[in-house]
Order: C-alpha cells, then sequence, then structure tokens
C-alpha cells in the first residue's frame, strides 16, 4: 500500500508535485531518473522512451511500480508525446506490464518486443477496425519482414459475446495456421479483450495474449486482471478463464474517439476505485472531474494509471478471487441486476454500477457503517461524472431480488457483499449484514 | 526415476515379490503398514481402506508414490477389494491423487474427500449411464443428505465431442445453479474426461472437478496429466485447457465391460509408456500380455498404475508441455495422419497409434538409432496385442504428409518427432533427423 501511495503522490500532475517528482524533472532522460529512483530505493518499472531503452532493473522490485513522466512534464509537449508510463502487475512468472501513454500505437517496438512467435491474429470489431487496425498492422510489421498477421473482425456489441462468435476467431486461427507459439492481440474495449483472452487461453490450450484496450472502461478495468469470457443466454460471463496477457497497452489518443456516454461509463469504476481503497484518489477525482471529462490527457494518463495500480494490486495479491478481488465488485451485484433486469446495452456497464454503488453508499449508512458525509460525495462524485444516481423506474423489489438470487457471489445460498465500512475508501466482502437494511434500501429506491 | 523403478519392482504381481512386499504382507493393517514404509524412506503415498485412514504423511514425499496392496494379496481377495493402490501426481499446490482399485465405485468416502462444496454435475454418456450412473449418484449421497447431485448425460462417441455438446454441459450447470464451489464428476472414457474437464476450467472461470475414467485408454492416457478439450471441425483437440483434477478415481471392475477392442486400443498406450521410458515395464508386458487381454483384474491394476506412475512423473516435469511431456506422443504423429485420413473412429486411437509405433520404430532404425531387435520386440507385442502393425491400405505418402504438416509440433515450420534412440525404453524429440528417411519409412509402409 506505501508503494502505490508514494507513487500516487509522485504522478499527480494536479496536485503541487513533491520532492521525487521534482527530482525526475531535472533529468533529461527519463530512463536515467529511472534508474536514479531505483537506486534511492523507490519503485519505478519504467519511464522510457519507446524503442529507446527498457530498464531490465525493474524486474527487481515487481510489486506495483509506476511513474509518470509525461503527466509530470506538461511543459514539454513534443517530448511528452513519445514519453509513457508502467504499471507492472505482479503475478510471479504471469507477471506483465501496462503501458500508458499517448501515440503508444506509433511504437513498433513496444509491441514487438511481446511478440514471441512469428504468426499474430489481431482480433477486433467493426467500428475499431476502420479507426485503428492499419496502424496497429503496420507497428507488428515495421521492420518485421518475417511475421504473418492475419485480422478478424467482429460485430461490435456485448450482445455478441457469446459461443458463436468465439467460434470466428478459432475458424480464423485454425485456417490461417496459428501454432503454439502464436500471439492473439485483443483491439477493441471490453468485449473484444474478453473475447479474445479466452480464445487465447483454449486456442491449443493456450497461446501468447496482447491487449489493446480502446475504451476507458477496459483501459482501467477489463484488460487489466485476466478475466475472460463470453456470455450464456442465461447469465453473463459464466464461461471462460483466468488468462494473464504478455502486456497491456494503452494508447491515450483513442479515447479521442469514445463517445461521451463511454466515457463516463469508464469514469464509473475510476471512482470505484476510490471508495473502495484510495481515499487521496478519490479526493483527486472531486477535484479534476471536469478535466476528466473535457478528455484532458493528463488527467485521463493519470485516472487510469491510478485505476491500474490499484487493480494491480489487488490482483497481485489475490489472483483467482478468493476475496480480496471480490471487493472489485463494489456496486456491482445491484448493477448487473439493473443490467440483467433493464435489458444488457439499454444502460451501459458503468452506468449500471453508478447506480448500484450509490445504493452500496446508502446501505452502508442505513447500517450505520459510514457517515452521512461518504453518501453525500458519492452522490456528488456521479452527479459530476453525469451518471445515474439510481436505478430506471423499471425496477422493482422483486427484480432486484431475483437476479441477485443467481449472483456468482452467492454461496451456499447467501448473498455476499461489498459495503462501505469506515473512513473514505474502506470496504468489507460479507454476508454478515441485517438482510432487513437491504430491504430498506431496495425498497427506498425503488416504487414497488 | 529410482523411486518409480523402486515401486514398479514392490508392486509387480507377477514376479518374484522383493522383501518389502513380503513385508506388506505381515501387517493387518495396510495403514500401519503405510507408516512403516515411510519410516523406512520409502515413499508411499496410501495403502488404505477406504473410509478408514489416510495417511498424510504421504505429503512428505509428493513426487511419485505408490504401493498396490491388492496385487500383492491376491490370496486374501476379501480384503483384496477393499483394498487400494495410490499414485500422487506432484504439482506442487496443484497436486492430485489416482486411485487405482476393485470396488471403488462403492466407496463414498473416496469421492465425497475431494467434494468441496454441496452441488455436482455428474457428466456422463448414454452407454455409460445405465451401467454406472446410479452407483456414482449413491455414492455421493451416502450418508451426505444436504448434497445435491444433478446429472446430465451426452451422446457417446468422439464425434460429439464439439462445442454443441460442451454447451449442453453449461446448460444444465445454469439451469441447477452450480455456483463456484461446485464439483464436475467426469464419468467415462476420455471423450468425456476431456469435456468435462474443460468445462469444469471455464464453467464460472473454473470450478473442482473429478475424473471417473470407464476405459483402459483413459484409465491409463487421457485421464491423467490435465489436458482437456474439444474438436474444432477443422482439427482435433485444438480448443481446451490445461486443468487438473482434484483426484482420479479408477475402478478396475468398469473394464469388465469394455469391448475387446477398446482394451486393446488402450493397451497399445499402456505399450507406448514401456517404449519411450521404461525398459523394465516393456519386458512385464512381453511376459503379460495374454493375462492383461484376458482381463486378469491384478494384471490390469499393476499396468494401470505403472502407466500412471510414468505419465504423473513426465507431467510433474513438465505439466504445459515444453519438451518431455511431447515423448507421450510416441508414434502419436503417424497415429493422428491415419485417423484424419482414414475418418475419425473408423479405427480406435490406440489402433492408430499401434501402427503409428511401428513405423516410429522402423524409422528410429533407418537412422541407425536403435538395433533391428527393438524393431522385432516392438512389431511383436503390437501383434500379441491384436493390435494393427501397419496403417490402414488406403494410406498414401501424400496423405501422411499432409496431415502431419498441421501438426500441433509443427513450429516455425519444422516437424519434430519423437523417435526411439539408444537401449529400449529411450527416446528423443527432435526436429533433426533426415527428411530422406522419414520419406523412406513413408513408402515403406504406403503403396503409393
Amino acid at each position: 500500500m506505501a508503494v502505490v501511495h508514494a507513487s500516487s503522490s509522485i504522478c499527480s500532475p494536479f496536485r503541487s508535485a513533491p520532492t521525487v517528482s521534482r527530482d525526475l524533472r531535472t533529468f533529461s532522460s527519463p530512463c536515467i531518473a529511472a534508474a536514479t529512483l531505483l537506486r534511492r530505493g523507490l519503485r519505478c518499472s519504467s519511464v522510457c522512451r519507446p524503442g529507446k531503452c527498457f530498464a531490465s532493473s525493474d524486474r527487481i522490485h515487481p510489486r506495483i511500480a509506476a511513474s509518470s513522466a509525461p503527466v509530470m512534464e506538461p511543459f514539454r509537449p513534443e517530448v511528452a508525446s513519445r514519453v509513457f508510463t508502467s504499471v507492472e502487475v505482479d503475478l510471479g512468472n504471469r507477471s506483465y506490464p501496462i503501458y500508458i501513454g499517448s501515440g503508444l500505437l506509433d511504437e513498433p517496438d513496444l509491441l514487438q518486443r511481446h511478440v514471441a512467435g512469428k504468426r499474430v491474429l489481431v482480433v477486433t470489431n467493426s467500428t475499431i477496425a476502420p479507426l485503428y487496425l492499419d496502424r496497429v498492422v503496420e507497428a507488428l510489421r515495421h521492420g518485421n519482414p518475417e511475421i504473418y498477421v492475419e485480422k478478424v473482425i467482429l460485430p461490435d456489441g456485448e450482445k455478441y459475446k457469446n459461443m458463436e462468435t468465439l467460434m470466428k476467431v478459432f475458424d480464423k486461427a485454425i485456417e490461417s495456421r496459428m501454432d503454439r507459439r502464436c500471439t492473439f492481440v485483443a483491439l477493441g474495449g471490453g468485449v473484444i479483450g474478453d473475447m479474445c483472452g479466452f480464445a487465447a487461453a483454449a486456442y491449443v490450450r493456450g497461446v501468447n495474449f496482447i491487449q489493446i484496450p480502446t475504451t476507458l472502461m477496459a483501459q482501467v478495468d477489463s484488460s487489466v486482471g485476466g478475466k475472460t469470457g463470453i456470455n450464456h443466454p442465461l447469465a453473463k460471463n459464466m464461461i471462460g478463464a483466468f488468462y494473464q496477457p504478455q502486456c497491456v497497452l494503452v494508447d491515450t489518443d483513442t479515447l479521442k474517439t469514445l463517445p461521451d456516454r463511454e466515457l463516463a461509463s469508464g469514469i464509473a469504476e475510476v471512482i470505484k476505485y476510490g471508495l473502495i481503497r484510495d481515499a487521496k484518489f478519490f479526493e483527486w477525482q472531486e477535484k479534476n472531474m471536469q478535466a476528466m471529462l473535457a478528455r484532458d490527457p493528463n488527467a485521463l494518463a493519470y485516472a487510469i494509471k491510478r485505476s491500474c495500480e490499484n487493480k494491480a494490486e489487488v490482483v497481485s495479491l489475490d489472483e483467482k478471487e478468493s476475496g480480496l478481488r471480490a471487493t472489485l465488485n463494489l456496486g456491482h451485484t445491484f448493477g448487473h441486476a439493473i443490467e440483467a433486469s433493464f435489458g444488457y446495452g439499454k444502460w451501459l456497464h458503468g452506468e449500471a454500477i453508478a447506480a448500484g454503488m450509490v445504493m452500496v453508499a446508502d446501505m452502508s449508512y442505513r447500517l450505520g457503517w459510514v457517515d452521512s458525509s461518504i453518501v453525500e460525495r458519492v452522490l456528488n462524485i456521479i452527479q459530476k461524472a453525469n451518471l445515474p444516481t439510481a436505478p430506471p423506474q423499471m425496477m422493482t423489489v422483486e427484480l432486484f431480488k431475483s437476479t441477485m438470487a443467481v449472483d456468482k457471489k452467492v454461496a451456499d445460498g447467501l448473498l455476499r457483499l461489498i459495503l462501505l465500512k469506515g473512513p473514505l475508501g474502506s470496504c468489507v466482502f460479507t454476508g454478515e449484514y441485517d438482510r432487513k437494511v437491504l430491504d430498506d434500501t431496495l425498497h427506498s429506491f425503488c416504487k414497488s
């Protein structure tokens, strides 16, 4: 935790720069800066110009490491655009870096260093393909004439996250003779990442896999942590695998083409990290919500980095979700009930969990676990983000209850929830709460 | 290696019993025998009466451990039927035991100790269900009123090992509200084991899984080692996962209902273990082939145990098939070409690889890597087992070559083969052989 908080203060572009960040600015080469930080005992996985260097010493302290030269150097934009930050997800021999920065799609070295064999299959959808596919293929091929790149373009949308669409990936992989040493590249949002990741996990029992998330939701949540899978007609995400990528490459420029609602949906997950474990990050968001909504690249890069650091730490500690990792689902039990009852796609995922987080805050307050100021701050920040603060009017107590009964967090018949408890940034995952209070919350948010 | 050879000599029912086995006979309680063996520094994972005890000390030396009270005590059949042997597969925190013995389906404790939650889904097929399903359900429920057991009966046959049939398992699991703590039980041959295993790997990203193999092929090969998956219309086993069970339970009585051809098919894999790494086991087979074909329970129990020990050791050393594990595919490259070209199901898997092993012996001899006596012994033992010693007449050199070009062991365009080299029981996995010799072997076994 100390490390994460330290780097949080190092990297914030919106607060007075502490000593370490001032130190960083004095170096002409970010690599030297990284090396110096390492010598001082700080954990810095990489502060590099793509293609120029990559500190191998970053593996010395692989826990959760980050720095953010670009967001600290707004006064040198021509350099900032070629400099990226990196967050390391620590999972032993399955550890991998998340690269975050502007213009990363145009940096062949970053991608190519994670492609082991000579065959690559890029999996994308019909919305993203015209925007970014050519650039990714070019980055893979640049100065690399031996590589063979194939593409499969899937229809866009959650409703295609099913076995039938997944089979199209396998069909293409077999037709184009992808072998055990090939690499699958997911280029798109959460649906593409989940499907391509599961395909990579299952194809000849597992091949290399790279994530290039192009939505804020995927950049801060679904592309980090190795959860992959598809939906079953009767329930979401029921079929899948825990499968870690070789790297995640976040080009913040891709957010320029993201619709406003999708941007806000991603911000819901950003808010979640503050609520469950990072009060300082939540405070930063309260001050910088407008900058994020205005797509200030520095604000977005910082929000992504801080979210990935939080998620990476949780996943490192609990990869297979035996407890701690469940806290990443704050608001999701109510949110999933909304999505399932209202119909998938009517509300975006982040919209549903935004309402869910307001309900969680309400229930936590009714239990006496948080004070009213926290409820207010949750409500305020979600309003600021233009996200819903209550479920849709059609939701009834009965609809909530019937969907929540089949939640994946039910164990031996008992529904466990993630609830806020204590000061800002603290939560619990528990089945030990007063059932009547859950009822009270449901009734207060539903007309019937 | 030393351990495996030691237990091989301890357990053989067909050779003079060495000192240790005589020691064992003198104990009234097999548990005491096990403890004594442990004190003497021998590795014995369990020699127990089901439900009575289970030596926790077996984890002291988890490598490859086995003993075989039943095959050593033919003079006390009423006890022998309730005593089993166990082979431990050592994969760190994914280690698991293989129980081998007569009447194990009627031992509730053995199964129940590996069921964590309260919900079980038994996956079987239409051939096996009428024979054994009720007994397995009864074993799960016996004295265990809280347990909820559901069943799904799939059509029998390799041609149903596909995504469509797999979805039936997911449908049933979701309909019957199987949760994260549930257990899937595979009751059947290799197809059921592969499909149920992959379903368990993918259902809510992984649930508990128990294998009850009912064919010799599954008992000695496919149910050990964690390879699960389904076929794609264009290629076998292309979609799957490495996924280890909680335990494998081999009731040798199930072989009584196995057709002769299926029995011989399983024996082909038994022969393979002798050829790739266990000369003594090969010699034992040469002497005891008739006993195996006559379904002598002691001979079969020993053959299964020795095969599982060999496979367990290979898998422990190389779970994800980076090299050593590939040697388990001796004869399989030729064999798969036969299956794919001749049509799946016309020849059983073991029949195809029997012919493949004869071809491998021929090619190894032409390379000068083995002497002619080994070629002869391979031919003889395969004849004795009533297995084919050459591919079907329709096979041409071209058919072999075109199928072998898409073998999973092709890496960057080079076909690697498992070939015999040196004395009996030695092999290599290599791409470095004279291509002309491969051609010579193909031409000598094909008319055109």
